[in-house]
């Protein structure tokens, strides 16, 4: 009996909770603390710079508007909501709030990717918890699912589709029938791309999401910065219509494994993907995470990846989460995010998909062939659509299953003929495999 | 700090694990108990009547074997993993079970949807737990994921496909163009159909996973037995053929949504969903569960739906769980459960296919229509596919969205015409929508 009543203690008042951060994310985690549905939460105070700019009149008076970080964390503040997003200055207010014994909810992936195992473990020290489901697919709830709704199964690898950017601009590619340039642009005047796009396009925001992923599910510490990205800028509109012949299109695939022998793929990238697959059907600001357990098989959780609202449900059911378990630790969550990291490879096994751009004339099969076949890859088709220049004819080789690094050798041979116009593309296509499969 | 003291009693050593019912899932659930992924369950007994042709020799001879039910809830096991199916008299040794201070894990669907409220009440009392992810949806964490982690949104509606029996007959149905009888047959030959089939084809494990999905998901306890459910029994080869032309197929469904003025649709049947559709891509014993939030939009959840293995992996995870949150009550599981039963409609508001079995004459179209119309109701399209008998001549009309109901209204009168071979076949098709979108 006093157990229980000792963690019921929050559940006789309502948590007091500072936003901090009001952005996008911030008013839509605001509107659902000022409705009705969760009593449990009591918005008291709200941080921005500049904050007079960000006032709006649906939030009640009781609420505290302030550009005062000492404020934000003031100790009747019992839950800090964390969404300036970057590492500085949200890590020192992140430590701050903890060592001050508030719990903190954020949505900032890079925080999480950079400084996650410190952070947990001064959660830890202190008492209190760092939760984060928001910070990888949004308000698809994966995070916890792969924590503690498969924790009783061993995940071995973790697909998924975690990048809207990337996802907008593939589609716009392939139903528009848009150049990469002309996409980007798009998704920019849209609000789905960022000035500066390299973080997406060029896949740190997805190895970000990645390395998050592949601690909780694979509980391997993988750091970001050693998965293998590749970006979406080298795609063509002839890489779609391809696709297309060969019942796929293109996305940006977040991959990572544990190989039979132990050893840790990990891979950020343009795939191809089959049309009526999950992947291939994602569509907009969507998410798609599969995972792979030894016991359960394929498990897949879709939803909305991005969007103020849906990752705010990620932000406020992290903060009822914490409400109901007052100040208890979760060794299981600390635990991969605490470990040292670990050694990873990109060099993924799968069917690949080469496209070469070729001044046309006799033997150029043959000579691909002849490279490909002095590093053991087996062709498994050859694909030619008609209507294209002679002097810049794209044609395409489909590989049986092989690794990432070992068509990247054969494709460097092969750029140094002389009927090749421009370096060749390789994509792997889903699924990806298991690299040593003799093993 | 004498707080985690306290809660952390139980990582001090593992939990001792007896598992009562020793078929499949039991089995799975002890293979993995045996292998040395989940160090914190010790698995110490196993329960089965005439447990002696069970045995097996890769269990360890530490675990007792015993056809004593006293032994299996002996004072020294800590969780009870409840697997014995049914209402009696799996009822009673959950009670035993809980009286004695051991939380217990369930796979039972129908023990949960009977008798969930007055369990999870007992748990409440005894300080203990109890957890039922593996009934509903075998190993897909969709009860946590509600419940958790989509707890920050109010959901509005689930839908499902979740009985792997239909979903093998209609697959058949659909990829072999058996009849329903031999498809039915099949899938007895092959295990996945009961002698008596009824409770899989006609409904009512359907409607009692939908009603822990609604008690869990949308808050909202609704009573199996209240649940409409029509059978796949009616399903024929044609319908798929006219699915096919509109672009879809059929599958068992699951439904229940809270509608904009406060009442309950629940309902369980056939209806065509898209083929491009994450339900039409639903085979074998895939399961795929669907909710809509009003903050979060739409969030789905796909994998295995049964099989030992998948199955154990729900109950594995769920010890778990209750191994590190040792006794700690969750109020809000209870909620739902507990609350008393709300009343429910099953009538479906959404598009409806609508196929008929005609004498053929002239007039028949104009018929139809003119009793549509006194009901209210426009027809969308009208389909009639070539090469049938013009005594028994099949042809389909697609309504625009409308009550069920409306449609039986209709078709009653329809089905006294003397033209009408045998009563017309309704399906609603997906999505479904509120009930009444001008309120």
């Amino acid at each position: 009996v006093e157990i229980d009543m000792v963690i019921n203690v929050p559940n006789g008042r309502a948590s007091r909770v500072a936003i901090v951060g009001f952005g996008t994310v911030g008013r839509s985690v605001a509107r659902i603390l000022c409705s009705n549905e969760v009593p449990q939460l009591q918005l008291t105070r709200i941080f921005n710079r500049g904050v007079a700019r960000k006032r709006v009149d649906w939030v009640p008076p009781s609420v505290a508007w302030t550009e005062s970080i000492d404020e934000a964390l003031a100790p009747d503040v019992d839950l800090v909501v964390e969404l300036v997003g970057g590492l500085e200055p949200a890590d020192g207010w992140v430590r701050r709030a903890l060592e001050s014994g508030k719990s903190v909810v954020t949505a900032n992936k890079q925080l999480i990717a950079h400084r996650g195992a410190s952070l947990v473990e001064l959660a830890d020290r202190c008492g209190c918890e760092l939760r984060f489901e928001a910070s990888v697919a949004g308000g698809v709830p994966v995070l916890r699912a792969l924590q503690d709704g498969l924790a009783g199964d061993r995940l071995v690898s973790v697909t998924g589709i975690v990048n809207g950017t990337c996802a907008y601009i593939l589609s716009r590619m392939e139903h528009a029938n848009l150049r990469f340039a002309d996409a980007l642009a798009e998704a920019q005047a849209a609000g789905f791309a960022e000035a500066d796009p390299s973080e997406d396009v060029d896949g740190s925001d997805a190895a970000a999401k990645l390395s998050i992923l592949s601690a909780i599910g694979l509980r391997l510490p993988v750091r970001a910065a050693d998965i293998a990205a590749r970006s979406i800028r080298p795609i063509e509109r002839v890489d779609f219509n391809y696709a297309f012949e060969l019942g796929r299109t293109i996305r940006q695939i977040a991959h990572a494994s544990v190989q039979p022998d132990g050893s840790v793929i990990a891979a950020v990238g343009p795939a191809l993907v089959p049309l009526d697959s999950g992947f291939g059907r994602v569509t907009g600001s969507e998410n798609l995470v599969t995972v792979r357990g030894i016991f359960g098989g394929e498990t897949s959780f879709l939803g909305s990846g991005a969007g103020g609202s849906p990752t705010a449900v990620a932000v406020v059911s992290d903060l009822l989460s914490i409400h109901r378990a007052w100040r208890r630790r979760d060794e299981h969550a600390a635990g991969p995010l605490t470990s040292a990291a670990r050694q990873v490879s990109g060099d993924i096994f799968a069917p690949h998909y080469v496209r070469f751009v070729a001044r046309d004339r006799t033997g150029i099969i043959a000579a691909v062939g002849s490279v490909f076949a002095r590093y053991g890859l087996n062709i498994d088709a050859v694909l030619q659509l008609p209507d294209y220049p002679k002097d810049r004819l794209p044609f395409v080789a489909t590989l049986e299953p092989c690794s990432d690094s070992e068509v990247r050798r054969a494709l460097a041979d092969i750029a140094t003929l002389d009927w090749v116009v421009e370096p060749p593309l390789s994509l792997p296509m889903l699924p990806f495999g298991a690299r040593r499969e003799a093993a």
